[in-house]
C-alpha cells in the first residue's frame, strides 16, 4: 500500500537512516501515482460494483480468454463487449462459470450479486434492428447491478403502442432509448417521463442514415430537455452512464 | 398559331407554291417547340389554377412590383414568396389589390376564387419558430385553390399535445409537417394518418441541427412510408405538392 | 377486450355497484391504449389494401418464410422487400403461390386482388443500374393495388429518348422518377408533367457521387415545384406514397 | 372539463338515460387526450421545482416580458435563455424582482427557494470563451433548486491545474463539463470522477474546429464510459439533465 | 428515315391523297424524335469515330460479351471500361480481335483507324498508384483516334523530375493529369503549359484522403486558370473530354 | 538577357578570362530561372492575348486601380473581377478608357482587338440568379479575344424553352453551361452538343444546396461524357479554360 | 518552494515534532501540484524565452490592454494576436513600447532580445491573401527569438518563381508553408527541402474551397513526408511550433 | 556526373571546338535537371541517413521483394511499410539479413547504424488498439537513426497512469503522441512538455469516430501549441517529421 510506502520514509527518517534531503528526493521518485492514488482511491471506491470490462473487437479469442481469467480473479463481475460465440466458446474452456448473451454480443461473469441501482432502469427500442444495441445495455446495465426492463419495438411511426408501453418507462429512474433511421424515439419518450434520457443512436437505416449520423444528428437535437447523448450503437456506454446516475444515492 | 404555321406549309405544298422537298426543309428550320408545344399543351391546360410565381429574394422592389404587374395581367392567381414589406408597399402601389402575408413573406393577388383541391390539406408544425415555413405553404396553397387548416406548436416532446389536435389532420386529404431541430414530427403524424404527408426540414435549431441538416436526415430517414421530403425551409414547394395531390380528380 | 372491460364498468354504474366517480378514477388507471384503439382503426380502415411488409434484408431465410407465412393468413397482400433467392426458396416451402421478382428483389403474395388506384402510375429511370430500384417502386405499387408502367433507360443526356417516350408518363396520374449520378432526371420529368414527382436517389455512380448523396442533394433542389424526394434506393418508399396518393378518392 | 364530462356519462348511466353499450360508444369518440391527461399528470407532477422556460432569441422584447409576465404568476421559478439586455430591461419593468446573468444571458425569476437537488452539481469549463456557455448551464442548474459551484479555466493543455482543482468536481453529484477546440476536458474529468459526467461542446475554435463539430465529436467519442453528450453552445440542456439527475430520490 | 417520312407526308398533300389539316393531325402524332433527329443529327456527325462504349462493371461476362459482339457490327471502334479478364476472355470468345489493356481495365475493338485528333494528348500522373486511372485515361484517348504519351511518376514532392520532363507535356495540345493524395499536380503542370488541363483527382490515398475527396477539392481550387475538373477516378470522362477538345478542327 | 549572361560566360572562358571550373562554379550561381526561362518563354509566347487579370475582392479602390494603372501599360486587354462601382471609379480616374460590366461585376480595358478564338463560345445559364457567374464568364471569354452568346433563363425543368434555344449552342466550338440548385442543365446541354462542355456550379439555392455543393456534385456526376466542371461560381475560370480550347489552332 | 516545504515536514518527523502518521496524512492534504510542480517545473524552464500570449479577438480594447499590462511585469516578451487598431490604442496608452503589425493584426512587447532559435525559420506563402497569416507566423517566430526570413507570392501555378527564390528557404532550419486554396505549395516546398515543414492551411479561396477545408485536406495527403500541419488559418500555431523545433539545442 | 558535362562543355569551348552561341545552344538542351541537380544535392546531402521507403500496401510479394533487394545495394536502411508476412518471407528469400515487425507491418534491412539523431523521440499511445500505427512510427524513426522509447497504453481518461510515465517523454526532444477515439491525448502531453509534438489520429473508435475523424479534429484545434498533425494512422509520416526534426544540428 502506497501510504505504507510513504509512512515507511518518514519512519526512516524519524529513525534517522534517511536525512530530510535525501527523503524528498527519493519521494520525488517514487512513482507519482503512489501519491496520487490516496486521491484517486475515493473516486475508485465509488466505482464499487462496476465489472471490470473487455473490449473484445479484433481479439483472439484466446486473448480474450486469457485478460478474462485474469480480471475473474478479482472477484468483482466482468463484462466482454462485442464477443463472439468463438471467443465465448474460448472463454468457457477457462472460467465454467461465464454467460453467452447472443443478441448484445456480450460474455458475463456474475461474482457479485448486490444491486447497487436504486431504481428500475428502462431500456426502450425503436426496431428489431436495434435489439442487439439495447442488449448491450440492457446486459451492461445488469452485470452492474441494476433492475433492467427492456420495452421492445415501439418506433414513433406507430405511437399507440409506444403510449401502450408508457407504464414500463415512466416508472423508471433513468431511460436507456436505442434508435436508428431517424432518431426521433427519445424525443417522444423524453416528453414522458420526469427522469434523465440516455439516448444512443444506432447505424440501423438506409441510404441518407449514414450509419447512424442521421439518427445522432436527431438525437443531439431532440427538443426534449432531458435527452443527453452517447456514440452512436454505443449500448455500453448508455448501461454504464444510466448505471452511474441509478447508483446515485 | 403553331399549328396553323404548319397547315399554311401544307396548303402551300397542296397549291403547288412549295414542293415537298422545300417544305421538309423548311419545317425543320422552324422552331422546335413550335411543334413540341402541342403535346406540351396538355399538361399545361391541367396546370390551370396554378398561380404564377415570384421568388422576391434579392430583387428590388421596383423589380418585384413590375413582374407582379405584369403576371396580374393574366387573371390568374398571383404569389410572391419571400417578400419584403417594402416589395410588398411598391407592389401595392400599382396593383391596389395584393395582400400581405406577414408571417409567410408573401404577397398574393386572388383574382381566381376556383376551389382545385378536392380536400383539406392540413399543415402541421412543430414549433413557433416554424411557423414562417408553415405559413409559405399554407398561403401558396390556399392561393392555388384549397381549403387549408394549420395545426400549431405540436412538437413530439408535448405528444398528447399532437394527440389533442389528431382531429385537425387526420381528416385531411394531404398533410405537410414543417419541423426543424430534430425533424422527429413527420414521423409520428405520418403514423396517425392514411394519407400521403410532405415533409419540410426547417433551419431551426442550435449547434448540431447546422441549419437543417439534422432534420433533414431525420425526414429522409422517416419510419413512416407515407412521408416524402422537400428542400429545407421549401415551404412553398411543400404547398405546391400538396396542391397538386389535392387537385388529383 | 376492452369495450368489455369499459361496458362492465357501466354496467356496475348502472348496478350501482360503483359511483361515477368510482367509475371515473377507475377508468383513469386501465390502459390508455385500449381506448385509443378505436381512434386508431379509423386510421387503420383508410389503409385496407396495403400490404404487410417484411424487410428482409439482414433476417435468416427461416426467419422471413416465418414471417411471411403468418402474416399471408390475414389474407391482405404480403411483400418482402431486399430478399435473396435462398429466402424465397424458403418462403415458397411454406406458402407455395409466392412469386420472387429478381431484378427488385423482392417475394410477393397476390391474394387481393382489387385495384385500389384510381389512375396509372408511372416509374420511370434513369440508367440501366437504376432498373432494380425502380423495380422496387414498381412491386410495391402493383402489390398496393395500382397500374404500373416502366419506362426504361431515359437518362437526360439523351434527351430526345425522354421526350419520345413522354407519353408514357404524361398520362400517369403520380410519377416516381429513379437517378443516380447527377440525379437530374426528376427535374426534367417534373417539368413535363403535371402531377406530382416522387424521386427517389440511387446509389448509383463513382466517385463523388458518395453512394447517392449526389443525387439526393440534387433532387431536394429540384427547379421543378412538383417534386418530394424519398431516401437513397427507397423504391419500397417511393412505390408506397405513390400509392397513397393514387388512392386517394 | 374533461373528468366532469366522463362523470356526467356515468351519471346517465346510473340514471338510466343511456345504456353502458350507448355509453361505450359514446366515450370511444370522446377526445383522446382527456383521458390520456390524467396519466400524463402524474408525469408533471414529477417536474415540480422545474422552472417554466422562455427561449428568447429572436423575440421582441416586448413578446419576451409579455411571456415571462404570464409565467410569473404561476409562482414557479421562471428563466429566459439567450436573453438580451433590452428584453430584460423591458421585463423587469413587468416584472421589478428578475435579476440579470449576463454572462449567461439569461433573465431569471425566483419565487421558490426549494433545494430539488440532493447534491452540488459542479460545471467545469476549458477556456475563458466557454463561460457564457458554463454560466447558462450554472444558471439553469440554480434555478432549477440545485447548489452548484463553477470550476473555471482548466484546459488540458495544463492538466496540473485542473488536478489542482479536482476537489471541486470529486465531490459534486454530477458534472457538466463545457469545452470547445478539441473538447477533451470531459475524458480526463470523467477519468477522475465517479458520477455522471454531461459534456457541453461549445462552438468555440478556429478554422477545422467547424463551430463545435470537432469539441461535439470529440466528446461523443470519449474514452471516458460516464460520459454523455448535449448539443453544441447547448448549456440550458446540460443544466436541465444535470438537474433532472440531482434531484433523483 | 425520318426526312422521307415527313416528305411522304407532303407529297401525299401534293397529291390530294391527304388533306392539309389531316396532314398536320399526322405530323402531330409522329414519334417526336423523328423531327427532333434531323437536327440532334448534325451532332451525331460530330460524333463521328466515338468509340461505343461499355462500362461494364457489375455485369456479367456473358453480358459484356453480347453487348460488344453487338456493337462491334456498327464497324465504329468499342471501348469497354472497368472490364475484368474474365469480362475480356468471353468476348474473345466472340469477337476475336479485341485486345485487353490489363492497367487500364479496358477491352478495345479497332476498326476505325482514322487520327480525329488535331495534335497530341499528355496524360501526366503524380504516383505509381495512380496509373490505372491515367491509362483508362490514355486507352479512352487512343481508342477516340489520338496520339496519346503518358509521363509516369512525376509527384510535386519531387519538382525537378516533373520539370526534366516538361517536353513531354508542353507540346501536347491537350493534358490529362491525374493524381491522389492532395491533388496539387495539375496546379504545376497547368502553370506551365499554355493549354487546356483536364484535372482527374483518383481515389488514392490514406486516412484523410476520404476516398479522393482531397483530391477533387484540391483540383476544383486550383490557382491555375487553365484546369478543369471530372469525377473521381474517371480516367474514361477525361479522354473523352480531350478528345472532344483535340479534335476540334 | 539571360542567354546574354550565359554567353558571356562562355566568351570569357573563349578568351581565357575564366577557368572551365570557375565557369561552372559561376553557372551553378546563377539565378536559376534564368535558364529555365528560356523553356518557360515558348509556354508564355503561347498566352499571347491573354488579358492580364486582377481579382479585386477585398482590395480598396486605390489598390485596385494602381494595380490597374500598372498593367493596362502593357497594352495587352485588362480584366479586373469582382470589382465595386467603387472600384471602378477609381479606376476610371485613373485610367478612363475602362468599362464596367454591373451584372458580371468586372473592369475591362480593351487594347488588343484581335479575335485569338477560332470559333463562338456559347454561355448557358438555367436561372436568371445564375446570370452574374455566367457575365462573369461571358466578359473573361470576350476579354481574351473571343464571339461570345448568351442562352438566358433555360433551365431544365422547362426542356421545351431549352429546346427551342439549342441552335444557339449547337454551333459553338464550346459551351459553358451554368446552374446552381440542382447543376443539371450540364448533362442536358451535354447530351446535345458534340463539343467541349465546362461546367460552372453557382452559390444559388436554398436549404440543402449548401452554397453550390449540390449543383457542384451534380456536375461531376454528370452522365454526359464531354463535361468538365470548375469551382463554385467560377465564371472567370470557366471562360479562360472556354478560351483556352477556342484558340487552339 | 514545495520541496522545502516536504523537507520541512521531513525535518518535523525527524525533530519529532509529527509523527510519521501525521506527516502522511499532512502531505495528503497538500496541494497537489506542489509536488507535481518539481517535475512540471524542468519543462517549465525549457520554455524560458516564450512570450506570454494573448488572444485578443473577442476581448474589449480596455480587456485586452489590462491582460497585457500585467503580462508586461514579468518583463518577458508578450504577444497579443489577432488584435485590432482598437485594442492596440489602448494597450499602447498603458504600455508605451508596444509595437502594431497592421497585417498579422499582432501587438508586441520586446523586453527580452535574446536569440533563442539555432537557426532561421523560412515563412513561404503562395498568395497575397495568405500574408495575413503568414504575417502572424512570422511574428509570433520573432517575438519567441528567432532569425526568420519572409518568401512572399511564390504559388505553385508559377513554379520557376518558386524554383527562383529557393536559396531563402532550402537554407532555413524550419520552413512555414501558408497556401489556401489547393494548399498544394507544402508538398513542393517539402520535396525541395530537408528539414519539417509546418502547413499552414489559409481560409483563402472561393466556392469549394470551404473555408479552407480543401487545403486542409490537400496538407494532410502531402506526398512529401516532412509536412506536418497545423489549424486553419493558425498563424500563430506555426510560429510556435516552428520555434520550439528552432531551439532544439 | 553532371557538373563534368558542363565542365566539358566550357572546355570546348576553351579549345574552340566549340563557339560561345553553339555552347548556350547546347546548354539550353540539356536535360534540365542536370543543373539543377547541382542545388538539389545539397538538399540531398542532408537526407543521408533516410532510408529507402517502399509502400507495400497493394503490392504482390513478389514486387516488393524485387524493389527492396535493389534498394538494398544502395547500403542505406531499407524500409518496407504496411507489409505482409507474405511480402516479408518473400523479400526475405532473396534479402535473408532483413528483420519483420509485426506489430508495425514493416519490413526493415539495417546497413547503416550511424545515430543521426541528437536526442530521444518518444512514441505515446493511447489505446492498444492504436500501438500498430505506434509502432511504424517507431520501426520508422529507429531505421533513420534515432533512440526512441515507446510509451504504452496512457489515455486521458486515466490521468494518472500518464502523469506516472512523464518522465519517459519529459526527457525526448521530440514526443509523437498516437490517438484514436477523440484524440485528445497530444494535448495532454503538450501541455506536460517544453518540445516539438507531432499527433497522430488513428482511425480507431466506433460510430461518429468517422474512421479518425473526430481524432484529427481534435488534433488540429488542440489548445496546446506546440502540437502539428499528421495525417490519419500515418504512422510513418510522424516517425519521419519527428526524424528530421531530431536530425537537427
Amino acid at each position: 500500500m502506497n501510504s505504507d510506502q510513504i509512512k515507511k520514509l518518514f519512519q526512516q527518517v524519524k529513525q534517522g537512516k534517511l536525512s530530510p534531503d535525501e527523503a524528498v528526493q527519493k519521494l520525488q521518485h517514487m512513482p507519482f501515482e503512489d501519491l496520487g492514488f490516496a486521491k484517486v482511491d475515493h473516486h475508485r471506491a465509488v466505482r464499487v460494483g462496476m465489472p471490470e470490462v473487455i473490449f473484445s473487437q479484433g481479439k483472439t479469442p484466446t486473448h480474450v480468454a486469457a485478460i478474462f481469467e485474469r480480471l475473474a480473479l478479482k472477484k468483482t463481475n466482468v463484462l466482454a463487449t462485442r464477443a463472439t460465440v468463438m471467443q465465448f466458446e474460448e472463454t468457457r474452456s477457462r472460467v465454467p462459470k461465464v454467460e453467452y448473451h447472443e443478441l448484445a454480443r456480450c460474455i458475463t461473469l456474475r461474482q457479485d450479486k448486490k444491486k447497487y441501482g436504486k431504481g428500475r432502469i428502462a431500456v426502450v427500442s425503436a426496431g428489431t434492428s436495434d435489439i442487439p444495441v439495447a442488449e448491450e445495455a440492457l446486459v451492461t446495465a445488469e452485470i452492474m447491478g441494476n433492475d433492467v426492463e427492456h420495452v421492445y419495438d415501439v418506433g414513433v411511426a406507430g405511437i399507440h403502442r409506444l403510449l401502450a408501453n408508457r407504464d414500463s418507462f415512466t416508472k423508471a429512474r433513468v431511460v436507456i432509448v436505442c434508435a436508428g433511421m431517424e432518431g426521433a424515439l427519445p424525443s417522444v419518450v423524453g416528453g414522458l417521463v420526469g427522469v434523465p434520457v440516455i439516448a444512443v443512436p444506432t447505424s440501423i437505416g438506409y441510404g441518407a442514415s449514414f450509419q447512424g449520423l442521421a439518427a445522432l444528428l436527431g438525437m443531439l437535437n431532440s427538443c426534449a430537455s432531458n435527452v443527453s447523448v452517447v456514440n452512436i450503437d454505443n449500448g455500453f456506454g448508455a448501461g454504464y452512464v444510466a448505471s452511474m446516475i441509478n447508483r446515485l444515492p
